[in-house]
């Protein structure tokens, strides 16, 4: 089932092109070590396998060497990222080629990346000598990038951090917001955005999942909460701007409630 | 072959007892992330399967979920850990319990741990307010802890950090020397440390792996280099207080050249 399908979209024939997210970045810090966002895979893998049930769909599926597949790789085109901005990358390069019907973002995404780092000592050495001597040349920070500079604080950037000190301060950037780029670029797909939060009351995690929709221009967002799934359950709320549309307690009914909403969304 | 040979050791019976850790453990920064140290456990995976050749070796083997598995499996017992306290904990338990022929560390175990994050802002705006107020304050301050304590900086122990601030502040601390309690339980266990350096000269490489081997007691280091690692190809130098002894280019190599030295090793 690899024919030509590029040119065959959003109804033109019967294939509609999906594309979804899974699994989880990670964030280099040096060549040993790096951040990861933890994210089987298993949530977007199960709606993968859903929406291949329905021979009309055909799927790119972006996701990391450590996520789980979908059992079923036939009308399945896989595409492999490791960090936020390969993902980045990625995603810019299919959304130019290709338009999607939908667009399914359920990797979770780091939020900062590693900038820099430095033992403790150095920076407070410096940082204390300034104090005593000249204050004036620390009023112009606003950044720690300004600090640094400001205090001539060497950085580090080993290939691998040495750990000859107690402490290490690491500064980390905050990644651009990759899901804000799929509206920018194909402002007719269906985006369904996902917002998993810890530990909150089901009216916060609807209040988050809400705002996030709307920041975000996504049509759906499921909204789940980690503390509510477990190796056999998985509840999830899923949002469009008419509020709560449907509710799931497995992954199965998740990924059913997805596939079925972005089937009708176009309407 | 799960006999009890616990109170069998060091040739009393022909039994030999060996500990052998694998793989990279990984740090908790919050609910959804870590820091984890890149291992794959192959290297440690090889070296279990050569000693297991031999049928009077029995091996405690230390691993993460991460990390692959030794084909053979009879005559290994399975311990598994994720964060280096967790390292800490199964190392004494055992070493307690067990002595040991030889023990093999041959994990990548986090030199620090996340112990506080804050965001850029409040960090800078109070360090910058106290600097122009009442500098004094600043003066006692001999680590990140104290500072933030004598900025009154709020710490953030949100069980997901959140993504609202450029930057991040990330303050890590040192973990405990793992391999420096091995010598320190065990004294008369042989002991194989492993030392990964990233791009630096055979000279440097080697220096670092003998004092490595000092600082830790050990009695063997295996000294190898990220860069000539390859999916075929594995350089490693084993190094005693004689200087280097063996050295190989794949993985099977460098675990007999391991094997054969602990072998020996006994007299």
């Amino acid at each position: 089932m690899n024919q030509k399908t590029d040119f065959l979209q959003n109804g033109e024939s019967g294939t509609k092109r999906i594309l979804i997210t899974a699994g989880g970045t990670s964030e280099i810090i040096d060549s040993v070590r790096s951040i990861t966002n933890h994210s089987t895979g298993r949530l977007g893998k199960q709606i993968a396998e859903v929406f291949l049930l329905k021979p009309e769909f055909e799927i790119d599926y972006v996701t990391t060497h450590q996520a789980v597949l979908p059992d079923e790789q036939d009308r399945l085109h896989l595409h492999y990222i490791q960090t936020t901005m390969d993902l980045k990358e990625t995603l810019e390069y299919l959304l130019e080629k290709t338009t999607y019907h939908a667009v399914i973002h359920s990797m979770a995404v780091s939020d900062f990346t590693p900038e820099s780092s430095l033992p403790q000592e150095p920076f407070l050495q410096t940082l204390y000598q300034h104090l005593k001597t000249d204050s004036e040349v620390l009023s112009s920070f606003s950044n720690f990038e300004n600090l640094f500079h400001q205090l001539s604080v060497p950085q580090t950037s080993e290939k691998k951090i040495s750990s000859n000190t107690d402490h290490l301060l690491m500064v980390l950037k905050q990644n651009p917001k990759i899901i804000q780029r799929i509206k920018q670029m194909q402002p007719t797909t269906l985006l369904v955005g996902f917002k998993l939060l810890v530990g909150v009351k089901k009216e916060e995690l609807l209040a988050v999942a809400t705002e996030s929709l709307k920041k975000n221009s996504a049509d759906f967002v499921l909204a789940n909460d980690l503390e509510s799934i477990t190796q056999s359950q998985h509840i999830g709320y899923l949002v469009s701007n008419t509020g709560v549309i449907a509710q799931g307690s497995t992954k199965l009914e998740i990924a059913s409630m997805i596939v079925e909403a972005v089937s009708k969304g176009e309407g």
